[in-house]
């Protein structure tokens, strides 16, 4: 065993009670109230990191940049943090994000979302797995070998954002404007799931979204139902007249041209999916516990979540959504409507499919507006380098198994970034489990995992060094 | 000009006043957290009434009630005063709310909703026309009878009660279990609107309702719609496919045998509708304000708001609703949905219409539960008896102009208990108009028809005293 396996072991304690600390802070970066926290969970990573001997860290604000500046958008700070003292080795660019998901609603969480609580071998809190827990996993795992070694194997960047969970504009543009500040040989992200608990999982792709706000607006103030009802538009019953247009029955987007272009997985791909351990009745039963699955019967549920695109609601604000009964015509209603994305298919052209479409079936008495709130590219990593090499060969000695490839459904828009503006391949090499309760009350991680995301990351880091 | 007449004249400004210090008494009866401020309208009520002049002023608990107790219903208190010493003559039951609908959205009101604003002739506040201001019209016209006369020209009860916006419950309730202790010949209710500025108006007709909540449960949690979407059921997609099952798009309630036994108004009736000051573009423009008007388009605009029935959605509540983006499938969705009845149909079986629909198009991986929270009956008052002949000629008198019959598309619940509980014809004499934004932001009173008000219905008491 290295010695720094042998430290992160002996100091995984204390690595929990750090991450517990981190988990307290509530970096929401969607709500404009948390705005103080998000920037605190940022000044938490940074010491982090100058704590486990990283060089030059700083954070970046994104807000400052030429093209925030354009939109007059106030950002989240990116934290950087760097060693580049591994001469003649390749360099390994980590990223990990530090803001999370809101943890509404808040009577569904067993223990309070930002009281860390450790029950039955697992740590509960919001962002404990998505994705504070895995970033904590890359800083602790540069910590052990610092702190073993006095230097680690390759170079390395770090890159941490505060803004993943809104769209990830501000890594996006400093990627855009300043990738030479990021310049390496490959990225690695852990901010993806094990296929299943034991099993060692590569993400190999995931996909693009397309987020959606879409207004409906009918009488020009709040109506009563009563003294207007028959007569005046009613934006919500026109709302759920464009949405049930939007998708059929059985799960297939109706905008026109919508899946022209969708570049298929490949046979050997299907095949190697066939194979994993998938019991579509568990799926159904322990994950998402529906009466039945629903999507695109002609395709298995892995393609419908890794390989096909779909439509989803989210929410649809406005009127009366307090107890009890208002009697109102609302004035507007407003649907939160996102798109999954496919290799082959585009962000910007999809929106102009789905908006023309939109407008071309706006019903009687109401106007209609589509608005973007944001989006990611769908994207597909190679899989033949040394990288995704290294950390198949560093996952499976950790876990005693071979290492899966899988897909995974999300949007991690700055996998596809790296691709494009820094030309480097991504290892997606992630540790969270099926049921841990991503964006959702009860957000989990695995401790077991994190330990062992620590080693594999050890591991990973020694096997690129030493190739 | 009689007496009492001069007297409301003189004391006009401080009727006002008063009526200032009701509005700011924020009873949402609907709201929990008023529950205080609904008792102490009632209070207001109460020694108003005393002040004016009546007798045996006293709340009734509507909680206490045997019915109420075996629903565990814990209700707002009616009002109740009498006069009774008009030996030989009728009496009349006079009927108001103290109650008012929520003031959400707060934003949109230009006068804050709680602090009375006197604007162009007109007094703005939540409840000012619906109904404390019209309300009060009948306290000041007693007050002004006996502070003058020294006596009033009929017997009176006085019921005011605090939970019309809730559905009324407590005062149908009492209606049903002690009618004896509001016995009268015809009751006066005035919380409806004229047709025009200017021109006298009975209302003779009102729709009923059912007020429903329609909830669908898809996964057991919230899911990322990154990893779920495709496979998992979004309960939002599914109530946007049964409501757009609801009602077809040319306004068409698509329930089977929704539209079974409607009783439809006289030809006399529709004929006299068609010669009322109507303008259907007007009306688009200044009361409606949408691109369209919607609904059948083989009736016209009155009979679509009074004697058609319909259905509107008023919101849907759950998922998410911030600012931004989040990636969720809500594990569960909601709408709020209401229909609108008219003579012929009644609400427990239009609910199990309802019921029974929906169960039949539930959209597969849901499941849904349709709730009533409230219902009222349709009702049309007879208009040959004494008491609609001397609202007619009160009202013509103080307007100058010849009074007309209309409907009203909202509901009055308390009017159908009063026909077939007590068996007495209801007059709606209401001074209420159609821009006032009942039940919306800016909600106002012409204070020219709250003195208008007063003064007819000082003139109807003594015509029925008279006849």
């Amino acid at each position: 065993m290295s010695s720094a396996v042998e430290f992160a072991k002996a100091n995984g304690g204390r690595f929990v009670d750090e991450l517990k600390d981190l988990l307290r802070i509530p970096s929401v970066s969607t709500a404009p109230e948390h705005v103080e926290d998000v920037r605190k969970a940022a000044e938490f990573v940074a010491s982090g990191l100058r704590a486990a001997g990283l060089e030059g860290v700083r954070l970046i604000e994104t807000s400052t940049e030429p093209s925030a500046a354009k939109q007059g958008r106030k950002g989240h700070p990116l934290v950087y943090a760097e060693w580049l003292h591994a001469e003649g080795k390749p360099t390994v660019l980590l990223y990990g994000h530090y803001d999370v998901q809101p943890a509404e609603p808040l009577d569904e969480w067993k223990s309070p979302p930002f009281e860390p609580t450790e029950r039955d071998g697992n740590i509960y809190a919001r962002g404990a797995v998505d994705d504070k827990g895995q970033m904590w996993m890359h800083v602790k795992a540069l910590e052990s070998l610092l702190k073993t070694e006095g230097k680690l194997p390759v170079n390395v960047r770090v890159i941490v954002e505060g803004e993943e969970e809104v769209g990830g504009e501000g890594i996006a543009a400093f990627v855009r404007e300043h990738g030479d500040q990021l310049k390496a040989d490959a990225a690695l992200v852990s901010d993806t799931e094990m296929f299943a608990p034991e099993l060692p999982t590569l993400c190999v792709g995931l996909r693009g979204m397309i987020y959606t706000e879409l207004e409906v607006r009918g009488a020009a103030t709040d109506l009563h139902s009563g003294m207007y009802g028959g007569a005046a538009p009613n934006p919500f019953v026109a709302l759920a007249q464009i949405i049930a247009k939007l998708k059929d029955e059985d799960g297939h987007v109706s905008i026109p041209d919508f899946y022209d272009g969708i570049e298929e997985p490949t046979a050997d791909e299907l095949k190697a999916w066939k194979s994993l351990p998938f019991d579509e009745e568990h799926y159904r039963k322990t994950e998402v516990g529906s009466t039945e699955l629903t999507g695109e019967p002609e395709f298995s549920v892995l393609e419908r979540t890794w390989s096909r695109p779909t439509m989803d609601v989210h929410g649809m604000p406005g009127g009366f959504v307090g107890a009890g009964a208002k009697t109102v015509i609302p004035a507007k209603a407003l649907a939160k409507i996102s798109f999954r994305l496919v290799p082959g298919m585009k962000p910007e052209a999809t929106f102009e499919k789905y908006k023309k479409y939109v407008e071309s079936i706006v019903p009687k008495g109401v106007t209609a507006e589509v608005r973007m709130i944001h989006s990611g590219e769908p994207i597909v990593v190679s899989t033949d380098n040394e990288f995704i090499a290294a950390a198949k060969a560093a996952m499976g000695e950790v876990f005693g198994k071979e290492t899966v490839f899988v897909r995974g459904g999300g949007s991690i828009p700055i996998v596809g970034d790296f691709v494009r503006e820094l030309g480097i391949p991504t290892v997606m090499m992630g540790f969270g489990l099926p049921d841990d309760n991503l964006h959702a009350p009860n957000e989990k991680f695995h401790l077991a995992n994190f330990h062992r995301g620590i080693e594999s990351i050890i591991l990973f880091l020694d096997k690129v060094g030493a190739a």
